[in-house]
């Protein structure tokens, strides 16, 4: 079993964390939380509060040909929708089950050391759809 | 004054609202709320509510250029965050005064019956956010 809980986070992918900072911070008053790095998903990633949920701002550290190839073909945009779920395991089995094309079959440790998990975004009519739990 | 709330929600802009909503039903259970025509925003929108925020499933109505444009150079994909703000006038003065670049000075009517404004893209570094009151 496993219950959709809320949206987490909006992700947006920049290439300058602390330049793409400023609008939220100036314009809508939102305070950033410190930087973080994640190894296993190699962005660096910094998340802005706001209400229940999070704006996340994250670029690629060296290596992620996802994230560089994203940036060079559409710029800076919104990347993924994250997700927050009760049972992660138990979600993805459930999607597996009915055929739904997984990027992480099983989690891999994202910011905040949450457990997160990509489904394929042609699941999603092309939008990209991470599952997390924390 | 003004106060930033909340993501209100996430809006992806598809081809097709019936043929989208599918795997947000099937694969997370959300459940859609009523169809919605903005004449104003010349768009169908359906909500699909998540924790206190939404999905929003947005089609071009007939003449709005703007979707059919971001449709064909990109395929369907996310489109706006939309935010949540307390005193949208006060906060469109606000950004005014700082010199932020507006799509919409003044609110227009949006889903819902809520009053929306756009920003410019550029003041995000190409992201579009919508401030929203209900």
């Amino acid at each position: 079993m496993f219950r959709i809980k809320k949206i987490d986070h909006v992700a947006i992918c920049v290439a300058d964390i602390d330049a793409a900072l400023a609008p939220y911070r100036d314009y809508l008053g939102l305070t950033p939380n410190a930087r973080e790095a994640s190894e296993e998903l190699q962005t660096a990633a910094v998340l802005l509060p706001i209400g229940d949920s999070n704006i996340e701002l994250i670029s690629p550290l060296a290596g992620n040909a996802g994230l560089e190839k994203f940036l060079a073909k559409h710029g800076p945009g919104i990347h993924h929708i994250s997700i927050e779920v009760e049972g992660l395991e138990a979600a993805l089995a459930f999607l597996k089950g009915l055929g739904v094309p997984l990027i992480d079959e099983t989690p891999r440790v994202g910011a905040r050391g949450h457990r997160v998990a990509f489904i394929h975004p042609k699941a999603f009519g092309g939008v990209l759809v991470e599952l997390v739990e924390a």
